[in-house]
């Protein structure tokens, strides 16, 4: 059932770092992407793939985790992903890519989770320094940062109280707690 | 299998009218997207719901159909979506909405898909016109239509050619074929 996967894919941030993932099955995950739909169907979404350590270590200091964890910068080493998929807009097809990147970044999410694995969209990201560390095109808009990894976390659903309060925490368990609006507030 | 739904999941714009969506089905499926990742968890999105003829009737005239096929303006009564899901961005919760409205999209063309039902996104339509209809708030953004329904078309995906046209279209028996890109023309 989708609704089963759609409720195992949190937004996972630790990670077994230890547990490799292959380079084929990235390609798997970006094949789910390029079969999803595209505004006019113009595809102009392009994918850099990393799942070596080298270059996961060029990755990993450009990104931002959890803004609202503020005594926590990110994970640390050994909990960090092992595999990233980043997300490019070719601005040479196209100069505004809608959100085709969402499409794509959930049809992959959806892969990684029914594979096991877990995973966090990033869309705060240092752009020139990964530029720089990766060598992106100048014509490549950097959209989002997909992080993957066998997940070490457990994320619990709330329902947003009313204070309206939509931050997530950890508790002293390191159990990470997510408040969702309600289904009756945001149906108009 | 996710692949198997997400291969599925084809952009359809041609349905069995006098097939209806329930709006438990329709809330069934805004529920996907409730629990699908938002930026920040900011959670901006909102959703108004159609599935009865009128409400249908007031919404098909603000939107625009398959920009490629120059011939055909969109499809005629009797084949007709039988429901919308119009997903709104909240700009008192925030001004700008990413790419969660694509996460909403795909996971709701998901669900849609596993209930056997299809259906197409519309980021094309007359926004004022569609505003004034179902009097949609004006702190309210139109982000993107949700057409829904019991699908009627046959859609073929092909390879993008060495011309790279990625235009889909009609054959002489109505078939609807798409390029879609290579997967090793979008990986860097």
């Amino acid at each position: 059932m989708i609704r089963d996967l759609i409720l195992k894919n949190r937004s996972y941030r630790r990670f077994y770092q230890e547990v490799s993932i292959e380079l084929a099955t990235l390609r798997e995950l970006v094949d789910l992407a390029r079969l999803s739909p595209s505004a006019g169907n113009t595809q102009p979404l392009k994918y850099i793939l990393s799942c070596d350590p080298k270059k996961n270590a060029l990755i990993f200091p450009h990104l931002a985790w959890a803004g609202y964890l503020k005594d926590w910068s990110g994970p640390c080493e050994k909990e960090r992903p092992s595999a990233y998929i980043i997300i490019l807009g070719d601005t040479e097809i196209k100069q505004s890519f809608g959100c085709d990147h969402g499409i794509a970044a959930q049809s992959i999410l959806l892969g990684t989770t029914e594979k096991n694995l877990g995973g966090c969209i990033i869309g705060s990201r240092q752009r020139e320094g990964l530029r720089k560390a990766l060598k992106i095109p100048h014509r490549c808009e950097i959209l989002l940062v997909l992080a993957l990894g066998k997940s070490k976390e457990t994320v619990v659903i709330e329902t947003v109280g009313p204070t309206g309060d939509i931050r997530y925490w950890r508790n002293s368990n390191d159990i990470h707690h997510v408040p969702k609006r309600a289904l009756d507030d945001i149906i108009l």
